[in-house]
């Protein structure tokens, strides 16, 4: 695993969401979400969790359409970064450099590359330090959400995607779900950094494309409670599947269109994986537990629809 | 309402339902959902919630197939069933006397009859006392339910029933369903006794027919951990709804289906309505929130299917 | 009981606190405990629950001096004010009519009265509606209180202050602490009208006073979050006991101090008491689990301190 | 920090209790918190909690007298023991190793030594696999412990045993307590190496004694579940303190004493400290809120008690 790295990343650490009306965006995420609001310019606004102490962990930018403008990841030294850009170069993978604050507000140098999947990824070390309110209820509103957990992308081929993760980026896999065929096909995966169920999973769905970002609350009462709040304010229709519990990671989970389709799960309850050689947990795909622990099957919707993803070269040209 | 009426109806009390075989409905009532078995004979169970100081809120009868035998409403006092049974005389309504003792164990004198609505009433003053146990925690197991709260019935016409409960019985209504046509139609009613919500639902649909029995639990944890009970022991087709919030009454609710079919609500945190003149709060027939206040609608089976009724005078054949 | 009784006392219905800094009172109230305020004059603020359908729970007063204005009970109709007059009248105790509109706003006429424990009561039966925010969660704030539900009040003698409520004005008694002497002496009653554990408790101690004033909550999440945003906001020494589970009642509790020392309970999980003939629970004055359930003892200045009562007849001069 | 050093501590993983009779602490750990047991000796019950997938995170050991028999902290891989005894050899200290089978069941090679601040302290790296029952709720009872989460240890130099910890071992720290004097003096440190906010306390106090062990419980409910439970099983005493929550850590917590009095704390809820360079948290050791963010203070007992350490080497001899 990564003990053969040269690099260490520690985590899903932001995304950034495509949004086409900036104010609605603020009206769902902040004002009925209650994520914070770090920072905000014409065209985007920097959220995070209350148990964040860096600069954001959401991104939302003004764009013509939705999509998902990267995904980006930590890592634990600005070397790291370099050893990465080496690993790259040696598979002929395109990436480019990301100069603190030409793009994005109150992160470092970021390496950015779209990854033999499709999907905008980004690397960084340095982010500004944020006020830290994880002592200051007063300002947990809404759902209380604490910080971003994982990523859920759609792929095409779950295998040679998890290979990309586990070989070359260092993931360990935590749980798996596959056919029963008589060989059996790989279906989908959850593949952690930090000790966690995962910071991503993959899912086999026609890809590249963003299933949902999951963010992490305190409780179940967070999200029974949001889905009051949500009821109470007209988002009726936001409100995809859910509340209920997950078979694969045990969490309790709820999960939310946002105003331009985005899906976004509030997620609490899986557990910690500290340990070396965490056997994965393995999933049969006909198991009507596997999605939801108390059997409600989830809606076509959710199996169908996701976000589209940009390619990170994109914006160089809009940028000249 | 009452003022008016020279008996006093304090509260729905107990539910006796058919079941095919004892042992299952005994590890399902008592070893998963936690309700406490006060007494037992070789056909019958008696249980009663944890906050319950009487004998039994719920019985379970041996028979060869699933059915209610009655449902059960205490009065104030033992001159009140003599009333009753001349407001039954005066309408040329049938009814029968049980004797303490001789069809149902820890019961004083009851009065039966076949409502006009088809369904198989029986009222009674005197209960035996049962150990309180809402101070030992560590009997409080499974879905920790409190007490019995309310009956939900299939009626064919829903305006005629409810005269029946309101201008005969007392009862007064807290909320409703009607549908939006030009001269709207009652739809379902939600009628009280006891200063909550209700005791007696009443919806449309093919009746007589009992669509369930509400029992009252503590808080939403002991729903969502019911469910997580029953999803760990193989119960998994029992959840047939929920948990969610309903608009109507605004109750936290799991629908469960015992081993027989018979349809089970655990139900927490509606309201007090003690005050006079309570205005009922009308919903409308097409409002997406009336049954779920998050929106998801029910399945097909919760609007269908439901519990038949027994006739109060099958049964004193089947002594002689 | 009651039933011999020619009127019919509803509930403990708001409470009016003195206080002497009404905008130091509205953020304690108001901004943090998340009361609803439904009117507000030069010198008064009325505050509901968010379970309230009527114009208030809670009047704050702004007064050179901290002190309870009075106690306030809802009748079931207007006729039964008359009926209490009638009694006070055979018992020789004055009394005064306040009118509508002239001492408080959003009520009818009352019936106020020094009672013969020193208390300064009143009676009413008409109260303007509110608008019901049951169902708005997005305005479920601080606390989430959503009604009034006891007062508790220091009496010299409480086998007589009991007599007066029981044997004249129809309470219930549900819970008593007695002393283990030979002959026991009844030092604590909890005494109902709604079908709750308490409407009234009158405790041993240097009377008239009010100890406190019970508002409801809808779950034990309430109070935790209650005391996190207490701390957060620097209401430190609000706090004086618990969050704790009451042996007596069962209720899960936090005691907090207003900004003028008047004591609140934020309070919930007792249980119904609508079956007749409820015997009342004993409590040995030695019991360590009597006032907590957990064992740990309540604060010295929980004992001794408690707000000073005014006279119903005073204001009649200062509005001469 | 670790990035230095040739071995890698992963966390807190078992404690050792010596208890004077082992039926009384089985029905303390076992049948009331609800540990599970996974294997038993004549004279030894080994305990996991529900997310555990290895054989224990608890031995209670029957002795003459109450005492710790070890501190146990899993590494990386094997051969990191072998890098620790070179540690340790370096500095002179005397360390053995514990052969599989030899002392305790379901564990690999283990290396114990007395550490210089006199606590008997244990690395290993394999452990037997335990039934995963995360998934199994009917099994999750009482505290529904998930697993060992920290050590808290008396010492009489603070600073001098940080350095012990975070010097030679690589601990980071995540928060520490220090008093106002000109020139500060620690007075407490929170150490971790998994990400979360420790795995060992350090508090001033008379050394070498462990102050207490933490338990992992999966939501604040858990907590106040189990102070219901000890008050309805006769547990009064054993409840010292909370449940409440900790300034420091900002954990809600329930400190509870065993029937030998080591003390034991469920906890809840503090934070991931994945990134690197956290910065330590610093409390002023006059701060109320420090200890209990509420503000209420802990007990005497609480302040002075802890449990006396064994030495590693003493049962050699016993063995020959």
């Amino acid at each position: 695993m990564s003990e053969d790295l040269d690099f260490d990343i520690l985590r899903s650490a932001h995304i950034e969401l495509k949004v086409t009306d900036l104010e609605r965006s603020r009206e769902f995420y902040v004002k009925t979400l209650g994520l914070v609001e770090t920072e905000a310019t014409s065209n985007q606004i920097y959220l995070r969790g209350v148990e964040d102490r860096s600069h954001h962990c959401l991104v939302l930018t003004e764009a013509a359409k939705p999509s998902v403008g990267h995904l980006s990841f930590r890592v634990r030294t600005e070397k790291d970064l370099d050893m990465l850009a080496k690993l790259f170069n040696g598979g002929k993978l395109s990436y480019r450099w990301i100069q603190p604050g030409s793009l994005e507000k109150g992160q470092g140098r970021a390496l950015r590359l779209q990854d033999p999947l499709g999907f905008p990824m980004e690397f960084f070390f340095e982010m500004e330090e944020a006020e830290w309110l994880w002592q200051s209820f007063d300002r947990h509103l809404g759902a209380r959400i604490m910080r971003i957990d994982h990523f859920n992308l759609f792929v095409s081929d779950v295998k040679e995607a998890s290979e990309w993760y586990v070989k070359k980026l260092g993931f360990q896999c935590t749980e798996y779900t596959e056919t029963e065929d008589e060989i059996p096909k790989l279906w989908a995966t959850w593949l952690k950094r930090k000790p966690t169920v995962h910071d991503v999973a993959l899912m086999i769905g026609s890809g590249p494309r963003v299933h949902h970002a999951g963010f992490y609350v305190p409780d179940q009462q967070a999200i029974l409670r949001t889905a009051d709040l949500l009821a109470s304010k007209g988002y009726l229709r936001s409100m995809e599947r859910g509340p209920g519990r997950h078979g694969i990671s045990n969490a309790f989970f709820l999960y939310l269109r946002d105003p331009d389709g985005h899906r976004i799960e509030l997620y609490t309850g899986d557990y910690l994986s500290v340990d070396p050689g965490w056997k994965p947990i393995r999933w049969k795909l006909n198991d009507p537990q596997r999605q939801t622990f108390w059997g409600a099957p989830a809606p076509e919707s959710w199996f169908k629809e996701a976000s589209e993803v940009d390619s990170v070269f994109q914006e160089e040209a809009a940028q000249d």
